[in-house]
Protein backbone atom coordinates (compact mmCIF):
# COMPACT_ATOMS: atom_id res chain seq x y z
CA UNK A 1 0.00 0.00 0.00
CA UNK A 2 1.56 3.04 -0.60
CA UNK A 3 1.73 6.11 1.68
CA UNK A 4 -0.07 8.19 0.62
CA UNK A 5 -3.53 6.05 0.43
CA UNK A 6 -2.48 4.21 3.74
CA UNK A 7 -2.45 7.73 4.92
CA UNK A 8 -6.26 8.51 3.81
CA UNK A 9 -7.20 4.94 5.05
CA UNK A 10 -5.91 5.78 8.41
CA UNK A 11 -7.51 9.07 8.25
CA UNK A 12 -11.36 7.86 7.35
CA UNK A 13 -11.18 4.74 9.92
CA UNK A 14 -9.33 6.77 12.80
CA UNK A 15 -11.63 5.39 15.27
CA UNK A 16 -12.81 1.81 14.04
CA UNK A 17 -10.82 -0.97 15.17
CA UNK A 18 -8.58 -1.97 11.93
CA UNK A 19 -6.03 -4.09 11.12
CA UNK A 20 -4.32 -3.84 8.05
CA UNK A 21 -0.64 -4.98 6.52
CA UNK A 22 1.73 -2.93 5.10
CA UNK A 23 5.39 -4.00 3.42
CA UNK A 24 8.90 -2.55 4.63
CA UNK A 25 11.68 -3.97 2.69
CA UNK A 26 10.83 -7.51 2.17
CA UNK A 27 9.38 -7.66 5.32
CA UNK A 28 5.13 -8.27 5.92
CA UNK A 29 3.62 -6.23 8.50
CA UNK A 30 0.58 -6.40 10.37
CA UNK A 31 -0.80 -3.35 12.13
CA UNK A 32 -3.65 -2.66 14.29
CA UNK A 33 -4.73 0.37 15.94
CA UNK A 34 -4.63 0.76 19.38
CA UNK A 35 -6.01 2.77 22.14
CA UNK A 36 -3.65 4.33 24.24
CA UNK A 37 -4.94 5.51 27.25
CA UNK A 38 -2.41 8.05 29.26
CA UNK A 39 -3.62 9.51 32.72
CA UNK A 40 -0.96 11.77 34.84
CA UNK A 41 -1.97 12.10 38.55
CA UNK A 42 -1.07 15.46 40.45
CA UNK A 43 -1.49 14.64 44.45
CA UNK A 44 -2.60 16.88 46.94
CA UNK A 45 0.01 15.49 48.67
CA UNK A 46 2.73 16.39 46.23
CA UNK A 47 5.99 15.27 48.40
CA UNK A 48 3.83 12.57 50.68
CA UNK A 49 5.89 8.87 49.21
CA UNK A 50 3.04 7.36 51.80
CA UNK A 51 0.23 8.95 49.21
CA UNK A 52 2.33 7.96 46.23
CA UNK A 53 2.76 4.52 47.39
CA UNK A 54 -1.30 4.26 47.90
CA UNK A 55 -1.82 5.12 44.59
CA UNK A 56 0.57 2.61 42.94
CA UNK A 57 -1.50 0.30 45.07
CA UNK A 58 -5.20 1.20 43.92
CA UNK A 59 -3.56 1.62 40.10
CA UNK A 60 -1.95 -2.18 40.57
CA UNK A 61 -5.15 -3.47 41.42
CA UNK A 62 -6.81 -1.83 38.87
CA UNK A 63 -4.75 -3.07 36.05
CA UNK A 64 -6.47 -6.33 36.83
CA UNK A 65 -9.51 -5.16 35.01
CA UNK A 66 -9.48 -7.68 31.55
CA UNK A 67 -10.35 -5.23 28.91
CA UNK A 68 -6.82 -3.63 29.70
CA UNK A 69 -3.65 -5.21 27.19
CA UNK A 70 -0.76 -3.43 28.63
CA UNK A 71 -0.46 -1.38 31.85
CA UNK A 72 2.13 0.08 32.79
CA UNK A 73 2.65 3.00 36.20
CA UNK A 74 5.65 5.25 36.06
CA UNK A 75 6.97 7.94 37.83
CA UNK A 76 8.72 11.34 36.33
CA UNK A 77 12.32 10.34 35.04
CA UNK A 78 15.10 12.28 35.64
CA UNK A 79 15.25 14.05 32.38
CA UNK A 80 15.00 17.72 32.49
CA UNK A 81 14.64 19.70 29.56
CA UNK A 82 12.06 22.97 29.26
CA UNK A 83 9.73 21.01 27.13
CA UNK A 84 9.23 17.98 29.89
CA UNK A 85 6.54 18.21 32.37
CA UNK A 86 7.38 16.95 35.85
CA UNK A 87 5.14 17.82 38.54
CA UNK A 88 2.91 14.65 38.26
CA UNK A 89 3.06 11.73 40.37
CA UNK A 90 2.14 8.67 39.09
CA UNK A 91 1.66 7.91 34.80
CA UNK A 92 -0.80 5.38 33.90
CA UNK A 93 -0.01 4.27 31.10
CA UNK A 94 -2.57 1.68 28.96
CA UNK A 95 -3.30 0.10 25.61
CA UNK A 96 -6.79 -1.02 24.76
CA UNK A 97 -7.84 -3.20 21.56
CA UNK A 98 -10.14 0.07 20.47
CA UNK A 99 -12.13 2.54 22.01
CA UNK A 100 -15.28 -0.07 22.75
CA UNK A 101 -12.92 -1.60 25.70
CA UNK A 102 -11.78 1.52 26.61
CA UNK A 103 -15.74 2.64 27.42
CA UNK A 104 -15.93 -1.15 29.21
CA UNK A 105 -13.19 -0.26 31.36
CA UNK A 106 -14.62 3.21 32.08
CA UNK A 107 -17.51 1.78 33.93
CA UNK A 108 -16.15 -1.40 35.08
CA UNK A 109 -16.74 -1.51 39.08
CA UNK A 110 -13.26 -2.27 39.85
CA UNK A 111 -13.00 1.52 38.06
CA UNK A 112 -15.43 2.92 39.38
CA UNK A 113 -14.40 1.62 42.96
CA UNK A 114 -10.66 2.64 42.31
CA UNK A 115 -12.31 6.27 41.41
CA UNK A 116 -14.05 5.97 44.50
CA UNK A 117 -11.53 4.65 46.96
CA UNK A 118 -8.59 7.13 45.93
CA UNK A 119 -9.33 9.71 44.40
CA UNK A 120 -9.19 11.92 47.46
CA UNK A 121 -5.42 11.01 47.00
CA UNK A 122 -5.22 13.31 43.60
CA UNK A 123 -6.12 17.24 42.93
CA UNK A 124 -5.43 16.93 39.19
CA UNK A 125 -5.38 14.36 36.48
CA UNK A 126 -4.71 15.09 33.11
CA UNK A 127 -5.69 12.11 30.57
CA UNK A 128 -4.31 11.78 27.15
CA UNK A 129 -6.88 9.72 24.47
CA UNK A 130 -5.31 8.54 20.96
CA UNK A 131 -5.77 6.32 18.71
CA UNK A 132 -3.35 4.94 16.10
CA UNK A 133 -1.02 2.27 15.16
CA UNK A 134 2.35 0.75 16.37
CA UNK A 135 5.30 1.32 14.13
CA UNK A 136 7.28 -0.69 15.90
CA UNK A 137 7.85 -3.60 18.73
CA UNK B 1 8.80 -10.49 47.08
CA UNK B 2 6.36 -8.31 49.62
CA UNK B 3 4.18 -5.58 48.50
CA UNK B 4 6.30 -3.33 50.86
CA UNK B 5 9.34 -4.45 50.08
CA UNK B 6 9.06 -4.17 46.24
CA UNK B 7 7.79 -0.22 46.83
CA UNK B 8 11.43 0.26 48.53
CA UNK B 9 13.07 -1.87 45.52
CA UNK B 10 11.57 0.04 43.28
CA UNK B 11 12.03 3.39 44.98
CA UNK B 12 15.47 3.18 45.65
CA UNK B 13 16.09 1.48 41.65
CA UNK B 14 13.66 3.96 40.01
CA UNK B 15 16.13 5.19 37.51
CA UNK B 16 18.84 2.20 36.85
CA UNK B 17 17.90 -0.43 34.79
CA UNK B 18 16.55 -4.08 36.70
CA UNK B 19 14.65 -7.01 36.20
CA UNK B 20 13.25 -8.59 39.09
CA UNK B 21 10.90 -11.84 39.10
CA UNK B 22 7.66 -11.50 41.76
CA UNK B 23 4.71 -13.70 42.12
CA UNK B 24 1.44 -13.56 41.26
CA UNK B 25 -0.59 -16.51 42.59
CA UNK B 26 1.34 -19.34 41.09
CA UNK B 27 2.77 -17.57 37.94
CA UNK B 28 6.30 -16.08 38.08
CA UNK B 29 6.00 -12.78 36.28
CA UNK B 30 9.78 -11.12 35.26
CA UNK B 31 9.09 -7.38 35.29
CA UNK B 32 11.87 -4.86 34.24
CA UNK B 33 12.06 -1.28 34.07
CA UNK B 34 11.06 0.96 30.96
CA UNK B 35 11.06 4.08 30.21
CA UNK B 36 8.12 6.09 28.37
CA UNK B 37 8.69 8.90 26.39
CA UNK B 38 5.34 10.62 25.40
CA UNK B 39 5.48 13.47 23.18
CA UNK B 40 2.06 15.68 22.27
CA UNK B 41 2.09 17.73 19.15
CA UNK B 42 0.10 20.91 19.21
CA UNK B 43 0.75 22.10 15.06
CA UNK B 44 1.13 25.97 14.29
CA UNK B 45 -1.65 25.42 11.86
CA UNK B 46 -3.87 22.89 13.92
CA UNK B 47 -6.03 22.05 10.97
CA UNK B 48 -3.99 21.34 8.38
CA UNK B 49 -4.20 18.11 7.26
CA UNK B 50 -1.50 18.00 5.36
CA UNK B 51 1.08 19.46 7.87
CA UNK B 52 -0.45 16.76 10.44
CA UNK B 53 0.65 13.99 7.32
CA UNK B 54 4.22 15.75 6.76
CA UNK B 55 4.72 15.17 10.52
CA UNK B 56 3.60 11.48 11.17
CA UNK B 57 5.65 11.29 7.85
CA UNK B 58 8.63 12.56 9.88
CA UNK B 59 8.15 10.54 12.45
CA UNK B 60 7.56 7.30 11.00
CA UNK B 61 11.20 7.57 9.83
CA UNK B 62 12.31 8.31 13.15
CA UNK B 63 11.14 5.22 14.15
CA UNK B 64 13.39 3.62 12.31
CA UNK B 65 15.90 4.70 15.51
CA UNK B 66 17.05 1.44 16.34
CA UNK B 67 17.11 1.75 20.59
CA UNK B 68 13.79 2.95 20.20
CA UNK B 69 11.59 -0.96 21.60
CA UNK B 70 8.16 0.25 20.73
CA UNK B 71 6.85 3.16 18.78
CA UNK B 72 2.92 4.46 18.20
CA UNK B 73 1.97 7.36 16.47
CA UNK B 74 -1.79 8.42 17.37
CA UNK B 75 -4.42 11.21 17.19
CA UNK B 76 -6.70 12.52 19.49
CA UNK B 77 -9.56 10.04 20.06
CA UNK B 78 -13.60 10.77 20.15
CA UNK B 79 -13.41 10.55 24.13
CA UNK B 80 -14.70 13.85 25.42
CA UNK B 81 -14.48 14.22 29.18
CA UNK B 82 -13.47 17.48 31.39
CA UNK B 83 -9.88 16.16 31.58
CA UNK B 84 -9.03 14.68 28.65
CA UNK B 85 -6.88 17.18 26.82
CA UNK B 86 -7.70 16.96 22.79
CA UNK B 87 -6.12 20.12 21.67
CA UNK B 88 -2.68 18.22 19.91
CA UNK B 89 -2.74 16.98 16.86
CA UNK B 90 -0.51 14.06 17.40
CA UNK B 91 0.90 11.92 19.98
CA UNK B 92 4.42 9.94 19.68
CA UNK B 93 4.76 6.97 22.60
CA UNK B 94 8.20 5.73 22.70
CA UNK B 95 8.98 2.92 24.74
CA UNK B 96 12.89 2.46 25.53
CA UNK B 97 14.86 -0.34 27.57
CA UNK B 98 16.46 2.38 30.03
CA UNK B 99 17.08 5.93 30.27
CA UNK B 100 20.54 6.01 28.83
CA UNK B 101 19.11 4.39 25.17
CA UNK B 102 16.95 7.87 25.57
CA UNK B 103 19.53 9.56 25.88
CA UNK B 104 21.08 8.03 22.80
CA UNK B 105 18.08 8.87 20.51
CA UNK B 106 17.62 12.68 22.03
CA UNK B 107 20.76 12.71 20.63
CA UNK B 108 20.73 10.67 17.32
CA UNK B 109 22.00 11.64 14.02
CA UNK B 110 17.82 11.04 12.65
CA UNK B 111 16.32 12.86 15.82
CA UNK B 112 18.62 15.87 14.91
CA UNK B 113 17.59 15.95 11.40
CA UNK B 114 14.27 15.03 12.10
CA UNK B 115 13.89 17.98 14.45
CA UNK B 116 15.91 20.43 11.85
CA UNK B 117 13.48 19.17 9.28
CA UNK B 118 9.64 19.49 11.10
CA UNK B 119 9.87 21.36 14.18
CA UNK B 120 8.56 24.46 11.88
CA UNK B 121 5.80 22.60 11.94
CA UNK B 122 4.79 23.01 15.82
CA UNK B 123 4.12 25.66 17.99
CA UNK B 124 4.13 23.52 20.95
CA UNK B 125 5.24 20.01 22.63
CA UNK B 126 5.20 18.80 25.69
CA UNK B 127 6.86 16.05 27.11
CA UNK B 128 6.27 13.64 29.83
CA UNK B 129 9.18 10.96 30.72
CA UNK B 130 8.42 8.07 32.79
CA UNK B 131 10.13 5.12 34.38
CA UNK B 132 8.36 2.14 35.95
CA UNK B 133 7.18 -1.11 34.95
CA UNK B 134 4.69 -2.98 32.92
CA UNK B 135 1.75 -4.48 35.24
CA UNK B 136 0.40 -6.56 32.28
CA UNK B 137 1.14 -6.87 28.49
Amino acid sequence: MEKSTRRKFLKTNAIAPLAFATTLGSEKIVKSELFVHHVYFWLKNPNSEADKAKLIEGLDVLSKVSEIKMAHIGTPASTNRSVIERGYAVSWLLFFENLEDEEIYQKHPVHLKFVADYSHLWEKVIVYDSVGTKRKG
